[in-house]
């Protein structure tokens, strides 16, 4: 997507480093940052400077290839997998993309190793661009015929979509997964308006959601987590459309701290509440979203908020006492029943197994059998 | 309740003052200003130095009796009531307590208005009290109850209740209407943990029911709005309980923005949700709460933070791009089907217009027939 007017994407290969936009700046400043070694590149997974489960996918692929650079041996596969896979525990992309990569590299002699890997890395990031194409033409039919449902006198009202957190281009290579919808139903003319939840403890919404759409024109209007059930109730919501870290094979939905509440609120407020899932965030091996274990993130990030202070530097302040004992969960488990529909780049399904299984046989098959 | 080991109360007359907790330099300063005009009390009102539905009436009441020290006329004290009433448009407290003062003003002579202001100021302050620590005692047996309800392996495990916003002793005069029975279980020794919202966008829970809870020894745990639903599907919350700003005859609830949420969660997850309502915060003329008005408060809130930054001063730091649009409602409408019981200073009442009326028959008979 556009950033100061110029197509751009959240990861790309420059020279001999794989380069990234440096997430924790925004949206106060735009810093791109030089990854050289799969260290620095867990490091960037790790502190969020690259974030989103497709981009994480992305970035350890890329991961890969640098290590695959300084030690193609089986032994140096089997390490920089590993720490790959450690740098966040709730992301299914992360483990597709580096079971993609190893299965790749594996049958190779360690000498064709970082070539390939570059090419593969270089494949998969290209595929997750021509998936997120693909789930924004399935939303922007969804956006027209729900947009044509409503009372006529409303045809010409903004279409107010709710989300939560940045599933938009800044959490994929380009395009974003739940914002895919959303642009190209901009970028086809439709007035669409956004409801940004800020999305606290790490105000992903207000800082890279309301960075991006404003980068790329799309109206919205920032609010607190708190505000999306009163606005629901008062019709102001005509579709919660959310990404995902995890979607089971059976519709239950892994993704942000608070999306749960927003299905909750949807189901009681008669508000189509849907999820975009590319098929890389879809774990096949699990039929019901209680066996997910839910990242547990630092207390620093919930009494202590970072931005920009009025002397123009970045600056943390704390919100609490000293002392106060924090608990931060950074997912939530939104069950299936609650789930309108899942939109994937082959089209949108219901929130079962046999409306994802209908879309993915093959994929659907290769996962254990439901207990 | 305790401040660094002594009782204290949120508002009180020192001389010819009325001195107030600054609650804007919580948690991080322990301030009292002394005010001694009525426009002083408003500023307090309006800027949130004083907050909490209880603690805005009392310090009107207080207000008035300023306002009758200068100008004691007719029109001084009709001019005084409108101002105050300005202040804040949802809590009824304000209106109730201004109604109270000029129904004990309007008959007397003005020299004796004055006098007359400062005894019924004092009194309304310690009816409150007496009325918090009724809803207290109502709230504490109905934590042994669902203690003692609770599977017999977790007998001595914490009580775990959840919270939002701050309805503790520094929205009133003392005691707290929510935290009321908190505190009167920790008292009594029941072993009993707060989940703490952070309430967004002004932080009441981080910065006030923390400190408060903290300053009393009551074992909490600070966290953000979004993780109440994740908590209460883990079955780690035994009770939620919430004050209110406004609920109607018919037992709607309106109360800090996201309250609604919890309560969907709450209902989804077979979790009790109960409502501490004084009986002045009832408001027995509107029978549906959809016509209650919603304050809009500045964008401001929303985008920036304020909070103690790493070198000691106060700071507030913007989150998002500069330019956003913003909205933020400051409460919203939880719907009396939600409310599993509202805790009144004469018991508990379902959230019925009948339950209500059975605690309160002359207040109820004294609003006007629903349409």
């Amino acid at each position: 997507m556009n950033v100061r007017g110029r197509p751009t994407r959240t990861i790309w290969v420059s020279g001999d480093a794989v380069e990234i936009i440096d997430q924790t700046a925004l949206p106060h400043d735009f810093v791109v940052r030089p990854l050289r070694t799969v260290g620095e590149v867990e490091r960037a997974i790790a502190t969020m400077q690259v974030r989103g489960a497709p981009l994480i996918g992305a970035a350890a692929a890329y991961g890969v290839w640098l290590a695959m650079r300084s030690d193609p041996s089986d032994a140096g596969l089997r390490t920089a997998c590993a720490a790959l896979l450690a740098t966040r525990p709730t992301a299914v992309n992360l483990r597709w993309a580096l079971d993609t990569m190893a299965a790749a590299l594996a049958s190779l002699p360690p000498a064709a190793r970082a070539g390939a890997a570059r090419l593969r890395a270089d494949a998969l990031a290209d595929e997750d661009v021509a998936v997120n194409r693909a789930i924004g033409d399935h939303a922007l039919a969804l956006i027209r015929r729900l947009g044509e449902a409503r009372a006529s006198g409303t045809a010409k009202a903004p279409f107010n979509v709710l989300t939560h957190c940045n599933a938009g281009w800044l959490a994929t290579v380009d395009r974003g997964t739940a914002l895919a919808g959303v642009y190209a139903a901009h970028d086809a003319g439709l007035p669409v308006h956004v409801w940004v939840d800020e999305t606290r403890p790490r105000n992903q919404g207000a800082a890279l959601t309301a960075w991006e759409l404003g980068q790329h024109g799309v109206p919205h209007t920032l609010i607190v987590d708190n505000a999306g059930g009163h606005l629901m109730q008062r019709g102001q919501v005509d579709l919660v459309l959310v990404g995902t870290d995890r979607t089971t094979a059976t519709g239950d939905v892994v993704n942000k701290i608070g999306t749960y509440l927003k299905a909750l609120a949807a189901r009681d407020c008669g508000v189509p509440f849907y999820v975009a899932a590319p098929s890389s965030s879809i774990d096949w091996t699990i039929a019901d979203g209680r066996e997910v274990v839910i990242e547990e993130r630092a207390a620093s990030e919930v009494f202590g908020l970072s931005g920009r202070s009025e002397v123009g530097a970045i600056a943390t302040v704390r919100l609490a006492p000293e002392g106060t004992p924090v608990a931060n969960p950074a997912f939530d488990l939104t069950p299936a029943r609650l789930v309108t529909g899942i939109i994937t780049e082959r089209g949108i399904a219901p929130a079962t197994r046999e409306g994802l299984a209908a879309l993915f046989p093959a994929l659907s098959s290769s996962g254990r059998s439901p207990a």
